[in-house]
């Protein structure tokens, strides 16, 4: 009989699909190993597994199979949802019950996904942990803000999560837990009914075990079935390496993780050529800075006010902070992006992608934190697609690299992702 | 005695700032006004007297006015209030309460103004009318989506209110109510906690009874003091006369309230030129079109799943037809606007604003429609700020022109429209 967890959600769906697994079968397999695996983890912020089990013998009886049959999804608790309740990641908002579900989510229930659950979040998505440990070594952060979703999938307990990043929420946390992340260009995913951030900088993704399946599952997703993968691309990439300023910020085991993934794509004859960044590329740091300061302070006006009380002191400083913005510095900041998208518009002329760093290193060990986006922040601003691709292991701490794109070239960044993928000889699911 | 309703927002709230007028006095002339004209209009989809009442008590007791002290607000119902239900306008999500205040109604708090209540909204701000009649004839329709909003301003029950405009929301229906409609560019006041429609065209936007009104309260929610207006600029504005394509759509009472503006800005020393619109503006429609009908379908998916059979024939028709835009098409809509922008940026090098039809004519008769939004679709999908100015009254009905400007040019566009508007002698409040 099928092993269902060791299926990755392309094969899952398709064996769903052609009827030789039920939605049910599916639904039992993934309760049990989350009831032997999350108490040590904590990914869920809420699971009801009746609730599972009862959509599972819906779909069952239902008889057709769904573009994404059966799939596990786990979706993080800053996406509405109207029939679990949805937190935030906020005390402040427990058990909040929104009259809809997320557009999102109701096209993965259309589509025949099971929705396990929702993944815990940091506070708002900002800096503020959550209960949630990195399934590779418990004393360590799974990173954040996306650490539920991150954490279930590197675990075995979701095929999928979704995940939002408007700094490093995305990407960073699939580096520290071994799992694909992937960031798809600004707005290619429906960003409504997600709580708001910064409107200029929020994007939806996906954390998922594999290149082939983050594509798959947004191609249903997007409305794009352009974006699937056909196997893995047999023509090599051009790649060039971008060490991201302030490069000085990669510790060892990112540098290893950028040596083994240029070593592996020359080896299989790909193309690795050195792109000098742009000269004032450091600025975009500062850019982010400003736009992310000055929107959330706005964004979040109910919550800085009628709430204040009742935030963590990790988000009252984290919004203090984020309050100095004044509206000059954020037109300067935005009035600065194009000069910068021209510039790495043409240092790209030659490649398909940039391979460049996912996080300065493996996950820093305690849960006080969720480790630095300094790495993810210029892509996010630029609406640049970038996944993270799990490369080695790091202390036993799995180490990825960012694979990068421009904008609207989803699907060929997908395909050069698939192919670099398959040369890393990734560690797989953690132990 | 004050005549309290006859001060315009500017001067209410300077009376209440200098502590010539209580927020009581203020709540309770407004709450008498309401009350003798509400059931002939019906522009409040809410309204608690007593919570109006206690709310002027606080801000009373407080001691200090806010920078919008008492100003009379109505919040249209698309927009998210968690001390007064939200129905968004439809049946579906009647009596639904958000768990926060969107935070431009926060910002209205804070800054010490009285939220009178809900004002009408089409269902889902889109083309199914409300209950809302023209103040100046209430046989014809007020406009929509922003109905109540305009109509309350019209007939003196709220001195601003909320609009909400992705194709001709705000600015159709204040031209038809004989009020100003501004529709800033493009984020600059904060849209979250706003249901959204289409992510890349949604803009928040204010309906007030004068221009100086507008500036001065979009001052305070945008954070930019520089929007306020010291007095009427003393220097004309250069303005460049730009019929919009498709002209022909321009109605006797559209061509008299432009060649009435004209008249006027040159009576008045102003200069005048005809601006000829780029080749392709035309396209901006289908532009526009493409990039709604993609994003509405993929932002109403649970209403257009789960909800589908409790919303109008008018919202389902209109769904559907928004659901025959393919990727491709959103895709080459969107890669179509920088050609667009540039071509017209050009063309506005020797002019401050552009001088334009902001409705088709007066409003039409029947409540079953809200009328065409052909002269606002562009400026909309282009993010340039727009206002409606009130020209002339065209078979009882009123008719304004448009007043367009650059993007992130808020304070000069609301500048030249504040200098126009003096000079248009226009009709005054609706009998």
């Amino acid at each position: 009989m099928t092993d269902i967890l060791a299926l990755d959600a392309t094969d899952l769906i398709a064996a769903v699909g052609g009827a030789r697994l039920s939605h049910r079968a599916v639904a039992e397999a993934y309760l049990d190993h989350i009831a032997a695996r999350e108490a040590g983890i904590g990914a869920f912020e809420f699971l009801d597994p009746g609730l599972v089990l009862s959509r599972a013998a819906a779909l069952d009886s239902a008889g057709a199979a769904g573009p994404l049959a059966a799939l596990p999804v786990g979706v993080k608790d800053v996406i509405d949802t109207c029939d679990m309740p949805t937190g935030y990641g906020t005390a402040a908002y427990a058990g909040t019950r929104p009259a809809w579900d997320a557009p999102c989510v109701t096209q993965c229930k259309q589509a025949g996904a099971l929705i396990l659950g929702k993944t815990v979040s940091t506070e708002f998505a900002m800096a503020s942990p959550g209960k949630t440990r990195n399934p590779w070594n418990t004393a360590h952060t799974p990173g954040g803000s996306s650490s539920g979703s991150c954490a279930a999938v590197a675990s075995g307990m979701a095929l999928m999560g979704f995940g939002t990043q408007t700094a490093g929420s995305i990407i960073r946390p699939a580096s520290y837990c071994g799992v694909v992340g992937y960031k798809p260009s600004f707005g290619l995913l429906e960003p409504a009914e997600i709580k708001v951030l910064a409107h200029s900088l929020d994007t939806l993704g996906l954390i998922t075990r594999s290149v082939r399946d983050a594509a798959l599952i947004a191609s249903v997703l997007a409305g794009r079935p352009g974006l699937a993968l056909n196997g893995v691309p047999g023509t090599p990439p051009r790649v060039g390496l971008f060490r991201t300023p302030p490069f000085e910020a990669a510790e060892p085991g990112t540098l290893s993780a950028l040596e083994h993934a240029v070593a592996r794509i020359k080896a299989a004859g790909g193309r690795v050529v050195d792109i000098d960044p742009p000269a004032d590329f450091i600025a975009t740091h500062d850019i982010h800075a400003a736009i992310m300061g000055w929107e959330v302070t706005r964004a979040l006006a109910h919550e800085r006010t009628v709430l204040w009380d009742r935030l963590t002191p990790v988000t009252r400083a984290f919004l203090a902070e984020k309050a100095q913005i004044d509206a000059p510095a954020y037109d300067a900041a935005r009035a600065a992006l194009p000069r910068i998208r021209a510039a790495l518009a043409d240092a790209m002329a030659d490649v398909d992608v940039l391979l460049a760093p996912a996080a300065p290193g493996p996950a820093p060990e305690g849960l006080g934190a969720t480790g630095a986006p300094v790495f993810n922040t210029p892509w996010t601003v630029l609406h640049m697609p970038a996944l993270s691709l799990p490369a080695i292991l790091s202390g036993g701490l799995p180490v990825g690299v960012q694979v990068i794109g421009r904008v609207g070239e989803d699907a060929r960044t997908l395909a050069a992702a698939a192919w670099i993928e398959a040369r890393l000889d990734a560690p797989g699911a953690a132990p």
